[in-house]
């Protein structure tokens, strides 16, 4: 079985953990948000990526849900004794060592996609992890400070600022040029099913959903998402605050309507959320909290069971009948 | 009073903390070797530069002689669990924000010389501290092995190979095109005195030389050196295969002859080799081991005092005569 998946960070990396451990056998594809991505003292970091790199290949820090297991800072201390900006950015010692490959990689001419199949080939995350794209695009978030109304880096907004100020628009910088990297819509292409994680609507799965041709090759698949919010709230960042920014309630039924119809087939909400729905769009309530890699793999069961309900009776067709109607 | 010393790592460090010490109101200019720059991992470092800088300023590793202070290797050792080589340069953590600020800073368009006043900046040596060289030279060293008759950077024959291999030819790649960086002519120009400190004569005190209008400046001043050989061994290090490759002996009397007349005036040999003699140069015998600050500064304060004896009665000058014989 062939599945892909579009990932963000920490919420994505415990969903893909997940549904590793559903479907030991499957060949799965996932295509990582890029758009997070920013360069720091010289060096190209790619925070979804990694996260989604160190959950599955056992390096993640498990309490924190990003960056390294037993980490230290002496770098980032130093870098602050010499007054290098910006300090609000965590980056541990044995993150930087990814960083400082990637980079030199990066310089040396190889796409981004070659330097992460790369970086990958340590971490064995038992997966392909596909950046969405090799072009460099970035999301810039329009806020109004002291400074008055300018765009800062997605980063500067999320970490720095923790979303306090609100975004009056989300851009990403680079998408009208931006392509797929090689084998992201061929992956699409050959999937069985295509799951969307409880990944932030807007600043992941959004985002990648913005580079030319990926949501048109996802239009024809069987794509299946689950809800990242439940009861009103999200599951866990502040994918709130990346909604009311573009007009969207924070409601597994607003974000449903957000990715549409025929984008999706299936949509798991949580049980709180029965109710949820959308023409066209098979809708299950189950629950939805991530406590482990056991909670992980039941909502993933539950998507890859969705997905093959709706393969075998795609929308439009009547449901098949009950053997008592067949006659 | 206005002194120049040029310097290559560990040995010329020690010598400048004793020289700081044994002169503290002088203004002291220190022009540090930049041919053993190497790039590892896109990264710029400048190991003499670097030494001095952290032992002056008070972050060296005191044992080790090179290298920060209570110093952690993580990402190294990240690096190597990526595979990627070299592995036997020794990077620590600390050391590692160093070269990340040096390098974004070059990057940006910043001459080595405007990076390396940053970085003292913070580590306040109470010296200034230029390099030789704006422009980028390397030294590189003709070895033979297993894959034939080939050069190799300094590094690698120094480090990785301990200069176990002998050095066929050492050869300053770079050095036609380089010119001093600025504020060096100027500052030779300015002394009252130039101390040669015990640092190696081929690849240190020699490399610098090879720059342009360096050795010329120098001619025309006060210059007094301080043996590197002891008795015919290196005090530290192994400044042996490095003259060796050049057809220069191990000895005090053919490291001076190397230097020679009218580039040098004062020699500072140890007791032992008391009898060195060149005509032109004024050689005294001191104690010269290093144990710690003060015999450092004992060492400074006789090269100091032999540039003021030569600067008063400059060679070609008889001796001033004895009362008795002023008659």
């Amino acid at each position: 079985m062939r599945i892909v998946s579009l990932a963000g960070g920490i919420g994505g990396a415990r969903f893909l953990r997940g549904l590793r451990a559903a479907a030991p056998d499957a060949d799965i594809t996932v295509i990582g948000n890029t758009g997070d991505d920013i360069t720091l003292f010289g060096l190209r970091v790619c925070p979804d990526l990694d996260t989604v790199m160190y959950t599955l290949g056992g390096g993640i820090n498990e309490e924190q849900g990003w960056g390294r297991d037993k980490e230290s800072h002496a770098v980032k201390e130093e870098l602050a004794a010499y007054g290098v900006e910006p300090q609000w950015f965590g980056l541990g010692d044995r993150d930087f060592a990814t960083h400082i490959v990637r980079t030199q990689m990066l310089d040396a001419g190889y796409p981004l996609s070659a330097v992460t199949e790369a970086l990958c080939a340590r971490w064995e995350p038992g997966v392909r992890l596909i950046p969405m794209s090799d072009d460099r695009t970035e999301t810039h978030v329009v806020i109004t400070d002291e400074r008055g109304r300018r765009a800062v880096h997605f980063q500067e907004w999320w970490v720095r600022l923790r979303a306090s100020l609100p975004a009056e628009q989300i851009i990403l910088v680079g998408a009208d040029e931006a392509r797929p990297a090689p084998g992201v819509l061929q992956a699409i292409a050959d999937a069985d099913a295509v799951i969307l994680p409880p990944s932030n609507p807007v600043v992941s799965i959004g985002t990648i959903l913005q580079i030319k041709g990926i949501r048109e090759a996802l239009e024809g698949k069987t794509v299946v998402g689950v809800s990242p919010i439940v009861g009103g709230a999200p599951v866990r960042g502040m994918a709130d605050a990346c909604l009311t920014a573009i007009g969207v309630d924070t409601t597994a039924q607003a974000v449903l309507e957000l990715y549409g119809s025929p984008l999706i087939n299936g949509w798991l909400v949580a049980e709180e959320d029965a109710g949820v729905a959308l023409d066209g769009v098979r809708v299950q309530a189950r629950p939805l909290i991530m406590h482990d890699v056991e909670s992980a793999a039941a909502i993933a069961r539950a998507a890859l069971d969705l997905a093959a309900e709706i393969a075998r009776t795609p929308a439009g067709t009547p449901a098949a009948p009950a053997p008592e109607d067949a006659r």
